[in-house]
């Protein structure tokens, strides 16, 4: 497990590092508004099963707050006069497959999912719109900046341990498998050459960071990561 | 099957004859919210199960558009400093159990399912409002009106249908079903006195007038009502 280090100092590190791997500014929109559409899904399913009304509520928000953003991302597709649907058709069945093996088996675990797996990803497609031209940039990290979510799902799994101490070796236990997947679907968005060994000397930091913060996020549920 | 009237002369005839049934306002932002919710779920499962991305992305247009309707329930609630969740919570059993009879068996029958029960209690609920006090009145009609369902769903299904034009019968049928549960569901908002024959009387022209709208929508897209 890497150690934590100091935010900004890995980040500064980082935005340097991985923007030579961000693949093609239409390539970057389609996956990531596939994704964004896949979070609003797993979403929306945390909604339906939520089994009291004000969780039910305030991941109606969350929910509503991950369409945002997927309507950003989309709109920038739009300016640049692109296809959305032939956009995102590539990545659909990647992006599908990994909520499908990250869903969970039951209300608790799906909205543990959502809180990790989106923390890690929003993270990581911020760091990778660093590589994207700087118009493009600036649209899409402001799509990604759009409400809240990090830290309403936190209050929402927190509500839930709260309410139930017993599951937080189950959900600890449960996140951890969760990680693997998620940096596979992270590295799939990578534009990397096949058994470059450069460019996996430029993944490994950012991974190592991604899982700090993952690890942060852990913590700051009493969970072990 | 009642015969189509001009839409103004019936509308301005239901305004004068549904206000008097209309329940307290904390009644109907309550329940009417906790409808909007359902509405968001059953729409975001036919995002999960829309066949091709192009209908996903439709959608989860859609989909927002009843989320941004809900938040605006709700904020109204909040304006009036009432329990949101309170306030729905009597309400959630019946339009869950609703939704759970109109879902359908497919995609087809829930984007059908949507455009018939969300269109019918939308035109039901707009109607309903008019008893409300006069600036709740307002921002509920207000509410009511943000973005578009009505359109965008007709295209979805129109689509579908023009695909695939064997289903046509299919779907008539369905949606013929579904028009009681719809109507249980309208008058479970109404604030009826039990055994009243005049309260019978009014509802009688105002359930006509929902059903001559759902025969026009089923009238457009080919469909036998």
């Amino acid at each position: 497990m890497p150690a934590l280090k100091p935010r900004d100092t890995a980040t500064a590190m980082t935005r340097v590092d991985l923007h030579r791997l961000t693949p093609p500014v239409d390539q970057y929109l389609g996956h990531c508004a596939a994704l964004h559409l896949t979070f609003f899904e797993q979403l929306s399913h945390a909604v339906a099963n939520a089994p009291r009304i004000a969780d039910k509520d305030a991941l109606t928000v969350v929910a509503g707050t991950a369409l945002r953003r997927y309507e950003a991302l989309v709109a920038e597709i739009e300016r640049r006069k692109l296809d959305r649907s032939a956009l995102m058709e590539p990545h659909l069945h990647g992006v599908q497959e990994f909520e499908r093996r990250t869903m969970g088996a039951d209300w608790h675990e799906q909205v543990a999912s959502a809180h990790v797996t989106i923390g890690f990803l929003t993270d990581f497609w911020m760091r990778l719109a660093a590589g994207l031209p700087k118009d493009a940039r600036e649209r899409v990290e402001q799509a990604l900046r759009i409400g809240e979510l990090d830290a309403p799902l936190h209050r929402i799994v927190q509500r839930a341990i709260a309410a139930n101490p017993r599951l937080s070796s189950r959900l600890a236990l449960w996140c951890r498998r969760l990680v693997g997947d998620t940096m596979l679907q992270a590295r799939s968005a990578l534009a990397v050459a096949i058994d470059s060994r450069d460019d996996e000397e430029q993944i490994e930091p950012v991974l190592t960071e991604l899982i700090a913060e993952h690890t942060r996020r852990m913590d700051k549920l009493g969970l072990t990561a």
